[in-house]
């Protein structure tokens, strides 16, 4: 399997004369090209970093390697958790930075078709004075839209908008022997054939390069809100989210947070947070389409949220109270990053009415193995970020200590009929605990699919599915 | 390929064992059992019919059909339009019939957990004083949800709301060989390994049975309107639907039907339509959470309906009025079907921009070729159904026009940038026109994965992708 050839001069001469000045080997590597945001799971390497900047060059170098026997591992910022776009087995990183144009906003059809290395923050300003907008928002705003795709990623505003497979209307792939293929399009809906492009997204690079997409956009909202509410204990904050979900006014977003996440990113940020007092916030967030409905919708909740035992509730209606309390949310994970050396990451989403069970005892591990954990995340779709952090552990202690927690972590996810991976994906890091989460039938359906679409294992080899 | 054993005494003997008085064979097999709602595409009867009433049964006829080497064609109440559930190498017919429970009804969660035989008519009353509605809404009431998951099947109110795929979250299947599987759960978004669960909605029924769904149910709006706004031409008409589409306003469904149309249902129906003397109308209903943002809607539409040329708007805010006009449409296929002596359908979606030019075309195409054509459909999200009539064409004059308008009318589809089907599938009936449209590749990969499932090539066979 892991038998592949290695990059060699001959290689690098028809990479150069394909990319001129795209292409870096040996020295040349940024550091940064061997792993993710995860440090915890190694550093790979490549042999050569290829800069692709279109779909034809995309092919060539897929049908070489292909032919070559090299694999590829294509990545966008490698902003990922998982360790999906490090290249394990060696041979070339195809980086699909420079491919970030946006080609079309078709303001008819409601549509855009954007290049995959578009970054998400940059999205937004190309969409200006067109009243429309794309709802995906994963926390880290420095991420590729082609690595959202490949992941499903969800972010905050799932809860109403639903993920990044829910805008994804056409894709172009280019298959591991270089053939490049269009799924879907412009069109909405579609039951024509197995539905390929479905099966793309969310594969994590490894079933074919993605090269453009198209993708749905939606009306801008008028108007919306920000509420911040306190509680005095996780408890009470996260029992209440079934009663924001059921009132009727379809929040955007609803997250949850403890008190020392809070303060992990004040420090981080040198910035204060609006209360940091209690013990566990919930932020919602609200879209309306006028003033009114607004208020609405506020009265309702707040109503709804001081009987059910919330100690205050925050407005934010200005700009600047809403990124006093978005910008501290967006930074939570670059915070508990730098307050340990090291840190691993659970990413489990549970049905929303077990989350609450999930968060106890996630608790009650970390006491039991004497760890700090530290935990935010979805609470309006179930999906919990739980950090294992470090600290002043040895190498040893951390490793056997945090492999106890995980395991118990998953199994605990399991057990309340929840799934591995809520958004961040599988890469190389989770495939062991996807198999005992699907079983190896599963497994074994999807080694299968691989192989359909990628014979000679070439593509992004040992993320997902393959050992 | 076609080489499947017929079914014997002792395949009979032991299918009577499992499901007492559940088997059907020779003359008692009903006549529905050979084919579903299009005549056009055949009667093939199958060896024997078993109803089954739990996984576990579906499970052990698979195992044994899989060992045997009979065909196993799954079923529910047979409502298809492209011979998807008729037997077309004979075998068996696997009817879901009567596994039609609801299982559980999980509000907390906002889930659905059914069985697949469950007719999408019969699921409201289920949903009583939940506050929660099911929102696939197929004009085909007598369907069953488990068929309008392995069609991807969408419905009216796919404009606001979105289609089946969009609120499954689950699903159990039976593999080919007899195993079982679970495919996701109550979680709302997962990023947990290849999405097996989205490859298996519209896979028609050729990778697995489907024994169970968990559904996603939303809070059910207090209030909604329905608008039927006529216009002097069809393309009046239908140039409008962008416009309603971008007013904020994010209609629930947007339907255009022609006179000719309406004037068959009134006929068939015995029943007056509110209005049938403009040559074309637009159907707009609205849903919204009070009576004044509903109020407010109403009027920006009108608005804008009325500058862009509508004749007139009626408004059926009362339940009677309601039916009066969505009654005719929902029988708009039986009132065509029942005109004519025989007919073929197109199924196709294009991007909304160009649908006009789409319905413009098809018009030409009908008269050059001297043949009745009939058009309605989802104006909302570019899926149109065009039926040709045969009328009093002689059988051999019928089947060389209806293939010359069918290619005329999907090459029109293709290059538009559409795709073969919207919603209801591709069966047997259907399976060129998908090759000509996604190629050679993209079928190569369909039947590698469909190998990957059913290696035995016993489960559907002769659907979808294997010729």
């Amino acid at each position: 399997m892991s038998n592949y050839k290695k990059v060699d001069d001959k290689d690098i001469q028809f990479f150069k004369a394909l990319l001129p000045n795209r292409v870096f080997y040996g020295e040349a590597i940024s550091a940064d090209y061997g792993r993710d945001e995860m440090l915890e799971y190694g550093r790979f390497m490549p042999e050569a970093v290829l800069q692709a900047q279109s779909t034809q060059e995309v092919s060539q170098i897929m049908h070489y390697c292909n032919e070559q026997n090299i694999p590829v591992t294509p990545r966008g910022s490698g902003t990922g958790l998982c360790g999906g776009c490090v290249a394990i087995h060696g041979g070339v990183v195809l980086s699909l930075e420079k491919m970030n144009r946006v080609l079309e906003i078709d303001t008819s059809n409601m549509t855009a078709t954007v290049e995959p290395g578009l970054l998400i923050i940059d999205f937004p300003k190309h969409l200006e004075n067109t009243g429309l907008f794309y709802p995906p928002d994963p926390g880290e705003k420095t991420a590729t839209i082609g690595g959202n795709a490949m992941t499903n990623a969800g972010g905050m505003k799932a809860v109403r908008f639903g993920v990044t497979r829910d805008y994804i209307l056409g894709l172009e792939m280019v298959l591991p022997d270089g053939e490049i293929i269009t799924l879907g399009g412009k069109t909405v809906k579609t039951s024509s054939g197995y539905p390929l492009m479905q099966l793309m997204i969310g594969s994590e690079g490894t079933l074919g390069v993605l090269t453009k997409l198209i993708v749905k956009l939606i009306p801008l909202p008028k108007e919306n809100i920000s509420l911040l509410i306190s509680f005095d204990n996780l408890d009470e904050c996260i029992n209440s989210v079934p009663a924001v979900l059921a009132s009727g006014c379809n929040p955007t977003a609803v997250e949850f947070m403890e008190r020392e996440v809070i303060k992990s990113a004040e420090k981080y940020l040198g910035k204060q947070f609006p209360d940091s007092n209690a013990d566990a916030y919930l932020l919602v967030r609200l879209d309306a389409e006028s003033s009114d409905s607004l208020s609405l919708m506020v009265q309702i909740l707040t109503d709804t949220l001081l009987d059910l035992g919330a100690k205050d509730v925050l407005m934010a209606d200005t700009d600047e109270r809403k990124e006093s309390i978005w910008d501290p949310r967006g930074a939570f994970l670059e915070a508990i990053n730098n307050s340990t050396p090291k840190m691993d990451e659970c990413d489990v989403v549970v049905p929303r009415d077990r989350i609450a069970e999930f968060v106890r005892t996630s608790i009650k591990i970390g006491k039991e193995n004497n760890i700090r954990l530290c935990s935010f995340g979805h609470a309006g779709d179930g999906n919990l970020h739980i950090y294992v952090c470090k600290d002043d552990l040895s190498d040893e202690a951390w490793k056997q200590t945090n492999a106890r927690v995980m395991d118990a972590l998953y199994n605990e996810a399991y057990r309340l009929g929840g799934e591995v991976s809520g958004e961040h994906g599988i890469g190389h890091a989770k495939r062991r605990f996807l198999l005992e989460s699907v079983g190896e039938r599963q497994m074994e359906l999807m080694r299968g699919i691989k192989k359909v679409f990628d014979k000679n294992n070439i593509l992004n080899p040992g993320k997902v599915v393959i050992g």
